[in-house]
């Protein structure tokens, strides 16, 4: 509850933490909720729990800058009137006295509370929180400030950490429709989460018996990783296994390859560095790229990604280099080569492997895709063989 | 829609990423809310909204691996029959068109639509969105993809990013406090937004009067735009406008100063290229650093951030030049030079610039802040002379 969360000024980031907890307890909510404050949202909320009954979580509206609104709301919710809860003003004055200080009676008059309800003690705030129980299941209202929020829900419920129970594959050089054809009839598609970004996909595994192997199976070459180790990470690791090392040059993507590549922690060992050969001077220059080259077949072409690649991995001293060359928009296409175009060539000691694509978004997604397509150009060169 | 927002896997980002531009628009929601796929809760939200009126987003579900569940709930909503639609089928056909590949059937039952829709086309992937407008209002169903969300809302509604009624300034070199101290009792500082990131501070200003004059006056050389123009935007605005050219050496950025240079379009005016210079031996070989500067004083110091600039500025024949070395993290630092470290410099024309920073965060953000640093140091260049 909090106008704040409609105006989008904050996101709510209370539901999604206590989401995942009930998800590793192997519950999941029937929907979550963002509402206004003081427009009847809570007590509409709690008069619908008292009818279906089940568990309701509310969150906000009980911090002490805030008026009686949301806790009249809920006790006409539940059809009881707002009394001082003996135990709650107990929570607070212990608070007085262990902090040493006298609150204000707005602080005092978070001892109000639907009549028949608990307190639950706030170790994070001054706001005890209200909770409502019935045989046909709980209500608990919560403060809204996310570091009260948590302490709270994690007194009350059972709560894992995350981690250990969720599995996360990634995947890499296939789209959602080669997906689809991969996995078609695969017992228990439904329970897969798929999260593709211009970063390949990933897949979430549930934590439930899951036929793994046959999984592994039916996606080949296109499984990164099986604990969530992201596309880079798994290429530095492979290349610092073979001892070898890896130099870029890249042109329309200006250095996106090589920061991607550098966040990985360690890649020092294997990264030696890069050109951003924007202008076709630089490409001469710095990589030796042929001028013949760039008149016949201009800088977006096969033959200019190959001297590219080739360059870097000559003038950087590296086992491989990978280049990037191409348009990404949203102006300089041509009817032969549109926007989008990309040519991308991996040098390496057995010679130039070269790979075309036609990258369809905008600016940005153009060049994050290129830089995907070249990191699985040289994932499949160091698993293929 | 999607049972990913329920388990906790994914926060919803869209819906306050919406809420902020409708916000912006003088629109607040009634609600947000987060539901699963395949229950029926589409299906009862389109009811309720030809029902009720108004205006309803709806997004997730029309992805490729996704089956027509959502479509069929749609259209039951709308009690209108699922058919292919001839408009969303050739915009399908001519993505295929433009990239020079086949889609499976898949992506081609992406096409199908409850009778009386209009499709609007996807710039960041395959799936038409679907619009459906009535006499009290409109439904607009999109995928949940963020980058396709995004990019159709965009596309639609008269989003103002840095629009008419709400301006938004853009500012540099000065941190949450330094801010505060300049706007102290500045009248009606309550009505600005403020959104700190590791790309500067946009400020959103409000619709009403409001004396932008004394404003600038007191932001001072630090307001970079005041139309939401990025900095690296007005940094390649004022190059252009002097006729003048830049190169990079990026030591621990890797490339990310140079990714962001080219996110703005026409960059190849100004920018020339750079150098990753990671390994020592690239740092020498492609930009001359002195081995004596290595072994003395270390790739992070000013000594070598000073050559590195020089070094660009020379090798690739430009007018300016910035560099970076520093110590990303988390491994790397010492007592001397902690995690965190950072060196920048900028040569030009009348010599070269020094500033040294420490970066706070993590690895990733501490290579965002040096970027975001160094072209402070140059937009401050372009502006104070």
């Amino acid at each position: 509850m909090g106008d704040e969360l409609l105006r989008g000024d904050h996101p709510d980031t209370n539901s999604p933490w206590l989401a995942e907890r009930l998800a590793a307890l192997g519950r999941v909510p029937d929907s979550i909720e963002q509402v206004p404050d003081r427009a009847g949202a809570a007590e509409a909320a709690v008069r619908r729990w008292t009818e279906e009954g089940g568990t309701l979580f509310l969150g906000g509206g009980l911090g002490p800058t805030e008026d009686d609104a949301t806790r009249e709301e809920i006790a006409a919710g539940l059809g009881a009137p707002l009394v001082e809860n003996a135990e709650a003003a107990e929570m607070i004055r212990d608070l007085e006295r262990r902090r040493g200080r006298t609150f204000t009676s707005y602080t005092h008059r978070q001892a109000r509370m639907p009549e028949g309800c608990r307190p639950l003690a706030n170790p994070a705030g001054t706001a005890p929180a209200i909770f409502y129980e019935r045989e046909t299941g709980f209500l608990l209202v919560l403060p809204g400030v996310p570091s009260e929020f948590k302490a709270i829900a994690a007194s009350v419920l059972p709560i894992p950490e995350t981690g250990a129970r969720v599995q996360e594959w990634r995947l890499a050089g296939l789209g959602e429709d080669k997906l689809a054809m991969l996995l078609e009839g695969f017992p228990g598609l439904e329970k897969l989460g798929f999260y593709p970004d211009r970063e390949g996909i990933r897949v979430r595994l549930p934590v439930v018996e899951f036929d793994r192997e046959e999984l592994a199976r039916r996606l080949g070459r296109h499984v990164v990783s099986r604990d969530g180790q992201t596309l880079e990470g798994v290429v530095v690791k492979l290349l610092r296994a073979r001892g070898e090392t890896l130099s870029l040059a890249e042109s329309c993507t200006g250095g996106m390859l090589g920061a991607r590549i550098t966040r990985v922690t360690g890649a020092s060992e294997v990264f030696l560095g890069g050109v951003a050969a924007y202008s076709n001077a630089v490409k001469m220059s710095l990589l030796g790229v042929p001028r013949e080259i760039l008149d016949a077949e201009g800088a977006v072409s096969e033959a200019c990604a190959r001297a590219l690649a080739e360059g870097a991995r000559r003038r950087l001293s590296a086992d491989w280099a990978l280049s990037i060359t191409g348009i990404a928009g949203p102006g300089g296409g041509t009817e032969e080569k549109p926007v989008g175009t990309m040519h991308i060539a991996l040098a390496g000691q057995g010679g130039t492997q070269h790979i075309a694509r036609r990258a369809p978004w905008d600016r940005e997604n153009n060049r994050r895709y290129a830089v995907q397509e070249a990191l699985t150009l040289l994932f499949f060169a160091l698993t293929d063989q």
